[in-house]
């Protein structure tokens, strides 16, 4: 099992690295950077920045290089389950088997923490990219998850899943959340890796589609576990989509075809990441291991 | 009165841009942007884009050049303001004469148009940079813009705000909120200016110390009009604040001394502003003005 010694060492370098920029942030503000600390260093898989480590990889070596932006692309994530749990959104309780932010903190300090999160990644990426000799490539890979976490990207899925919620919404409906909401930005963080490890435009275009069938199957598959999973393997409620009446792939397809459109979806990524021979297996059993995981 | 005209034409030039980018926005998530606009075009003062403006023409004549930036930061400035409004934070039902976002949209859909605008004005700030041949200058102001919307910025600020409701603040306290909520972006969108408009470091300084004097003249100005102020010209009740229990510069250290700490502040950036001779002029009555203005 090399690729999950691989995988503990990404997690470790990357939690590392966030704690790092944490203590960087305290100032008198402790409260903020208290729950921002919170609910980033609550356990997280670390998934996004971890394919962003590894697409990276398949081109250059340095990994501090990509660090920051692997820091930023968590710290957007995060801030997007904080907003998400807050009871005018999804009015979740619990998340990774511990209260939510506003549990724990309250709703306005829960709402700036969102806010500390989302602006401090954009702080971080600026700080970095300002000292590079040519810093092109920082940029654009900033600009890819700036756009993937947006308005046309996640906040425009989390729209119109917010919308949807108790109606009966249309497969093509279900695709737009999904694509946006979940898949922009782990392909983005797939793109970003690509473009600063120095990949050409096929690898670009590459890491961008393998990034959207990743994300659609994860989603899908979380969708399943929210129906099948193990509550306290997931750390958090099971049955909650049902209660929201949120629709989701298993709703509309069914269970069966949702297991199909995983297997089929993970196919598809191995596919492509066989361009990258021994250097792409990291990608392929991490995907697999995604398809396979019961939390 | 040839500067006001000039405001007019700076004003003006700021909706064209800023509307120009929601347009550019819109995808199938409708919902979000519109509750994005409703705020965003509702008629501020664009202030922080018109220094902004302002300082960059100090050093340079072509105003597209700073325009992006001028629009990110009335985007930070607005999602601010739509999220400060929440019933977990200020609770404001009217800004600028108009019932607040949430009042409008529902507080799910006013915290994705604060996240929405947020995280646009970085996607627009990137998208300019990244075109640029030499895109140091612009990457380093968009930094400033970062540095001071954020924990150690204006976040900070909003964060011990919300913590010193109902309690008696030291003056130190009371500062540190004021230099952080208000003052800072005033600041960084005057240097912002500079740095793009190509001003030396000891512009670039100066123009930061001059940002800060505004800043904290601007919120003395505005603690004093929540007193003092007419209703109707703020388009908001007055007496929020000590309903709130709100301290403010004029709880603390009186009235009368609040209008002399205006004017010595303005006194302050004429004479820094008189290193432009003729130049100058604009960015002197503007803070004439504001020290002025009822509303």
């Amino acid at each position: 099992m090399e690729w999950k010694q691989q995988l503990k060492g990404y997690t470790a370098l990357i939690n590392a690295y966030l704690e790092e920029q944490l203590k960087e942030a305290e100032g008198l503000n402790k409260t903020v950077v208290e729950a921002m600390r919170y609910s980033l260093m609550a356990g997280g898989k670390r998934l996004r920045p971890v394919l962003m480590l590894a697409a990276y990889k398949l081109f250059s070596e340095d990994l501090n290089k990509v660090l920051p932006y692997a820091a930023a692309i968590e710290m957007i994530h995060t801030y997007s389950l904080i907003h998400d749990d807050l009871p005018a959104m999804d009015n979740d309780d619990y998340r990774r088997g511990k209260p939510t932010n506003h549990k724990v903190f309250g709703e306005g300090i829960a709402i700036l923490a969102g806010d500390g999160l989302l602006n401090y990644s954009y702080e971080l990426m600026l700080r970095d990219a300002v000292e590079k000799e040519n810093p092109r490539p920082y940029l654009r890979a900033s600009y890819e998850l700036a756009a993937a976490s947006g308005i046309n990207g996640m906040i425009g899925g989390q729209t119109v899943d917010l919308e949807s919620e108790s109606k009966l919404i249309s497969a093509d409906t279900l695709h737009y959340i999904h694509t946006k909401k979940t898949a922009a930005i782990i392909s983005a963080s797939l793109k970003a890796g690509a473009i600063i490890g120095g990949g050409t435009d096929t690898d670009i275009d590459r890491m961008e589609n393998i990034g959207t069938s990743l994300g659609l199957a994860f989603q899908i598959q979380d969708d399943i576990l929210d129906i099948v999973g193990d509550q306290e393997k997931l750390g958090k409620n099971i049955g909650s989509d049902e209660e929201n009446q949120k629709s989701t792939y298993p709703a509309i397809f069914g269970l069966e075809h949702s297991y199909k459109k995983v297997r089929e979806l993970t196919e598809e990524i191995n596919k492509s990441l066989a361009a990258y021979g021994e250097r792409g297996a990291f990608l392929v059993e991490l995907s697999r291991y995604l398809m396979e995981r019961e939390a």
